[in-house]
């Protein structure tokens, strides 16, 4: 792994700014939202909500790649127009995933960051394309992926000339059932230390818990994260999917505020 | 996982058919070749061997996954066109991998059957692109894919018409490292058990170890695989890539032969 | 991994004779048994049963090493004792579960071979122990150890003087959750191509479904095993523990017989 | 796992006193020392700069758990009386590994509060004497096991009658290899909603990487973590073993200091 765009070494820390929000350099980073795009009231609801408490950026699934083909796949184009509507209203860039590189076009109409997912982390056809084009990424570490094949996931993007990738850890898969995944913050702590990328955590997908979603922020950010994706919902219960891990609105605000009470003193 | 396509309640053991081979229904297949498609003549020479040999179809990479955008990336249509002339020289079906919807239609004028890579289980997209032609597909498990994961892989193809998969087991992901990857020889049992749809056992990229390709070919038909594949070369300390884990001709050949002699006893 | 003692390059494969029953050297093994010895007439019963399909040696455990200390903990020397009793009944060396150096001394009043559980395999105290007598042990991996670890534990035995050491596979701890554990036969594959110890293999704990038993064991014999543990109960659904992966006596005497030829013909 | 005495429910959260220290009830517990005592002069060197730096208790190896017998054991009880007599000298209670419940007596004499290691942890025999005394008790977690078998583990303590219990979260295996074990901190924070044990964290055994201990010590306090176990040395390229991850005594006080900023904002 030597020689890398990624490593420390080939330069300056990477700052990525999504049209006004502005991850890495020093800067907390909150993106918040539901796990899936519902509808517009619902959206408008979360959005306006997590605006009086400061995040930064909304987040909201509308291609949701499910295990199975007969779950709820999201409402794909429409998802991300309520997206942008909420965005907009509430002046917050929006993040959202991508599956794949046919659907990137149509999408850079409505989101102003691509997540490539867990799950398409190895998808080097679509990391290619995004390469070539100058829209922020973020790139989701493969839910079994080493720290190495992460990076050069990166490095794939990198390499064609798009630095605008920001990571994030959102837990790995290990003997644990206890928890839906492993959150691993000592590749957070490795990836400050040796590469220039940012990076956020994601407690929620990361632990499967309400609970924990707190305390793992917070670590998260301790061990060197430039930002903290949270699962929100003004009524975590109704969520459509991922419920037992989603906090409400309130909830992100008192997280924030414990996290960058954190990073001031770090 | 109730009430899926692939389950064995839901009808018939599915038998695929690549031109004139038949895989599942109680036959042995062995596919075979080299880990990437290097050259005509090599590719030739090698063809001429495992056809003498009684070998089925012949396999080789031309689109290559590598984890490091640096590494060899594969021959590419350069590479398909040289699988075709051999395949059509020996008269033995090609298989080979495409890592994206939008090489499809590409790739199906070279390949008779297309191989899904363990890094490309999860992009649902390709797969369902997959499931509207009647093309023959080659699963392979993702490398830390849970079993049912994996059989909802093959559902989404199943599940737009397509029912022309073959499930491979290639090795998952484990604490081990002496071995490259842990072949599942478990989850081969369970789906012959528990799913109506034929698999295939990878020792080669499963054990990374040549030593133990033989055992294990033998081990996972004897825990019901319906054939195996082999990676092989006619100088395999020659090979460009993989060269720890492929073996020779003659070698194939008797791993064929041990196979064939436990099949007919169990 | 140089100049061990268990190495192949060290001498002549190790053949461990447990009373009449002799373990590697070409043999294959058969050891039967409840997964805890629950009284005498069931005990008795399944002993004569056994007897009468050709089980080489009876297993049953007696002292229990329980995941909650609130769990049944086993009959202890009580269990040992009905242990010794259908053994000699029915002519069968008898091996049972010691946890602890401290027990040895009164367990070989009752048994021919001690059995080094999963949860001890890294007690370095108890192995070495093991290694200044000369009774056979039955050596299992740790649910998450590598085979590095595995062979050194053996060699922690073999080095005090006790040559006696038999392997045995008993699956490991992956991500996968519809299998008990991963019974994994590289493992055993490994064992037979690098070191002199006779190897079995557990498919009832390995998989801990009742419906692989069968195919696993025939793999594992495939794979290189020297013999099979089985566990098995008259009737396997009033199990104390472990109901779910116990079969019936018949079952064991159809799967001795498909290794049997499987491992005639290799 | 309802109604244990691990439980929140069950009672106040549990305190542990090793001589004049606490650990739990809101206290903040730095332990260091190297991974295996070497001699007197070197680790009363030592004992001097921890001293000095506030450090509350020393730790070091006396009794090692050697993957291979051919490796270092340790001085034995020669290692505990080097221990005592810097614990001694600079006021600090001492906590060395006992391997087996035989040593448990004879080690008495010279520690404060006896480690149990993550080998040993699934060790019922010795867990269930070490419950019969009242000797505070550092339970480390087994590389591999669960949140739900180490807290059981605890219980097997707990239930005999010993209130004691210190957890210690050291890492657990998984298939990253660029770090030696990935710190757990999800079970950290789980132990702190859930049960009402005291946790520490051992970055330096968790991540095997001397440049992750600052970050990751600070990550865990601020998941909840009761305290910090360091691996020093006065001169940590020396360290008779690991090295690599072994820290000098200047920077345990830098951790410290931060983790304690940390500690008082939350």
């Amino acid at each position: 792994m030597k020689n890398l765009l990624a490593d420390k070494s080939s330069g300056e820390d990477i700052i990525v700014k999504v049209k006004d929000v502005t991850i890495g350099g020093g800067n907390l980073t909150f993106i918040s939202g539901p796990c899936a795009v519902e509808n517009l009231d619902t959206l408008m609801a979360i959005g306006e909500g997590l605006k009086a408490q400061g995040v930064h950026m909304i987040r909201g699934g509308a291609f949701k790649p499910r295990t199975s083909p007969y779950d709820f796949q999201g409402l794909g184009i429409e998802g991300l127009k309520i997206l942008k509507a909420v965005g907009e209203k509430y002046n917050m860039p929006v993040v959202s995933e991508v599956m794949d590189a046919s659907q990137i076009e149509e999408a850079l109409k409505y989101v102003d960051m691509i997540q490539v997912g867990s799950r398409n982390m190895y998808n080097y056809t679509f990391l290619k394309e995004l390469g070539k084009l100058q829209v922020p990424v973020l790139l989701k570490r493969g839910m079994s992926a080493t720290l190495s094949e992460w990076i050069y996931a990166a490095e794939y993007i990198l390499k064609e000339g798009n630095m605008n990738v920001v990571m994030c850890e959102r837990g790995i898969r290990t003997f644990e059932t206890i928890t839906r995944n492993t959150l691993d913050l000592n590749a957070v702590a490795m990836i400050k230390e040796h590469y220039r990328l940012p990076v956020l955590v994601d407690p929620s997908h990361g632990t499967g818990r309400r609970e924990l979603v707190k305390p793992m922020s917070i670590a998260g950010v301790s061990a060197g994260a430039d930002g903290v994706i949270l699962e929100s919902h003004i009524t975590p219960d109704n969520s459509v999917s991922d419920a037992r891990q989603t906090i409400n609105i309130k909830a992100v605000g008192e997280i924030m505020e414990q996290c960058k009470i954190v990073r001031s003193v770090l």
